[in-house]
């Protein structure tokens, strides 16, 4: 098997879950309990605070633990959009559906949201952006890096605008953490949402940074762990685990940087090279080291995907959350993609484990399962491969 | 170590974690991934599902993943009462926290909730519910089993209340599941929270029941998982275990309930036979079969712990979240307790792995260590144990 949808789920690396396994046997304690097992868990998560704090240059009482990605991004938006009703929330119109979904809530809650265009290159208008700027914004909610194409946004740009105003900055960095050096500090960034199971830790658990003097209000309310922030008996083990992957991912940084850009290049190239009427979408530059997103013209992506599949080929279209709303991707759309370009589309996603092998062996089946699929397809006469 | 916390956590099951391990290692798909590691995932989501609803006899088609049993009473609260603004909310003065401070949210945004008294015994007042029944009513939420005291609640009485006057009813049966049979359909329960690592699973993963044709507002929107009632990449390994442990405490459960209530009632009759001054609280029979929960006059249970985590016993006051609000229990108050009486508070409770010697050792243990304490009480004087 050849796994390359690392964007949408990763191998949990043996060493985290080394980490998590005595939490999951004899370290079983609450970590609200007064007692030996609840003091240890209490400590367990303590760590996995620092570690994660670590990896973004955080203070450890910045990390709030979450369930997820999806569940940082929802207490961003409403955490920070409760305590001004009414108020405007400026976000971008590539956004994943866990920001979109909230914001069309709020939306529907008397928030006046703003969705900021981006070019064919998936980057947001900065012009649009800081022209949208204003007393009544009580977020600006912008990704760091795209799901699928890749793109990088222009962060420090956004901050800055953001940061003369006074007006809080929230970014998705869900994709791009452990994939591009991120310090929260020195860039200005007032809340980031993060999610383990892109970075080779377990599913079920992420965490949002909250810079220090940013105010709050939770959404799940109970026991009041996590200073009152987010209740609910900790999910001890995943956040040991997470811990783990930040840390590792911190301290391999550059060299997995190094790895995926190289396999993604050879990849890239391989393929333009190798197979015609395709295109590589997303910034050439400004591109997470482990994406690939291309259209193939005259073939669909779905199909091409199960063929993959067939060939033990693990690939995407692009967000894996789609299969449930089965619409076309809104990121292709606001780029101002064709119906016909973004049903050929194709994401390739490097990993940890893959290997320069994998991707030969990938170029290879793609280039016979694209004419298979040509051959058979309606759009056969109009190009001429 | 005897570890007699089982109310604030408990083991993991050995079968559960052997369960749990290919899906932290060579089973990392997402779910919602079209390809094989995606089909796979969510193949092993169902079979849990279906877990988890024969455990309650509920359609698998009504079963929810949660984050955890807090995730699920929110879910409950806010997920019906979203439809009708300034309805009415019933709920008892003895609910955990993870009931009460949505309630007062609720309360202060509008809805009128109404906290149904308890007795001595911790039973809540079915007359004062019944009066409060009104077409204004949009959810009656009653714990099944109270976490302190143990006292199981007149479920089928209340259900008879609502359904005959088409009110949605709720139970939080965190404690209760697994320690006593429910039957959701039998029962006439329209939702119904549970918690994984209540009952031998992992930590961070729980479920709501939502009866087919009751409708519920997500609180975490996103990529639309659990049919959009619950986004987030589902914690795919935990899900599998919370199923296993469904499955494990389906299959023991008359064997499990006749070993706890056992190892129970023999510490109850020993404590209350060989220590002075000691009493216990909560419902003489309608109790569960792992609950023991005492005052011991003249000494601060907080002190009792201490001392017994010295001698290597788990031990509990009552709520373990109590840990982070550091107030007096409200449900030994809402009992009608005094201050003296709540102070005094001690929560053994019981699990798979406690064992007839760990009674034995834990009763002598406590003997001593009362008699130490009392000895240097401020109450000493007042009582002559
Ligand atoms: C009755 C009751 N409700 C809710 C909860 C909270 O569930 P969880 O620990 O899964 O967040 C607990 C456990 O602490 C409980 O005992
Ligand atoms: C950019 C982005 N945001 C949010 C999410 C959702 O995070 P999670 O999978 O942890 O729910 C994802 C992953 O699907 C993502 O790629």
């Amino acid at each position: 098997m050849i796994y390359l949808d690392n964007a949408a789920s990763t191998q949990i690396h043996e060493n985290v879950l080394e980490s998590m396994l005595p939490y999951l046997k004899e370290q079983y304690g609450n970590p609200s309990s007064i007692h030996r097992y609840g003091r240890l868990a209490h400590k367990a998560i303590e760590k996995a605070r620092k570690q994660i704090a670590q990896l973004i240059n955080a203070e450890s009482s910045e990390i709030l633990f979450t369930s997820g990605g999806t569940e940082s991004n929802n207490t961003a938006l409403y955490g920070i959009s409760e305590k001004r009703p009414n108020s405007q929330i400026i976000t971008s119109s590539i956004e994943h559906d866990a920001i979109l979904e909230p914001s069309k809530r709020l939306a529907k809650n008397g928030y006046d949201v703003v969705y900021i265009p981006v070019d064919d290159k998936g980057t947001v208008n900065l012009e649009v952006l800081e022209n949208s700027l204003s007393d009544n914004t009580c977020l600006v909610s912008i990704m760091f890096a795209n799901n699928e194409v890749g793109t990088i946004e222009p962060i420090s740009k956004i901050t800055k605008l953001c940061n003369e105003k006074n007006i809080p900055f929230h970014t998705d960095a869900i994709q791009a953490v452990g994939k591009i050096p991120i310090d929260v500090k020195k860039l200005g960034i007032d809340l980031l949402s993060i999610s383990s199971h892109k970075i080779n830790g377990p599913k079920g658990i992420g965490a949002l940074y909250v810079r220090k003097g940013i105010d709050i209000d939770p959404i799940i309310l109970g026991g009041g762990q996590e200073n009152g922030l987010r209740s609910g008996t900790e999910n001890v083990a995943n956040i040991v685990g997470f811990g783990k992957a930040c840390e590792i991912a911190n301290l391999n940084l550059s060299e997995n940087i190094f790895h995926m850009k190289k396999l993604r290049d050879i990849l890239v190239l391989k393929i333009l090279k190798e197979i015609p009427g395709v295109s590589l979408n997303g910034h050439p530059e400004n591109r997470l080291p482990n994406n690939a997103h291309f259209t193939f013209l005259g073939v669909a992506g779905e199909d091409l995907i199960i063929k993959l599949d067939e060939y033990g080929i693990a690939a995407s279209t692009g967000s894996a959350c789609s299969v449930h709303t089965q619409k076309a991707s809104h990121v292709l759309k606001a780029m101002g993609y064709s119906y016909e370009q973004i049903t050929g589309s194709l994401r390739l996603t490097l990993g940890l484990y893959n290997t320069e092998s994998q991707i030969d062996e990938t170029v290879n089946i793609l280039k016979k399962v694209t004419a298979e699929l040509r051959s058979v397809s309606p759009f056969k006469e109009k190009y001429s491969f």
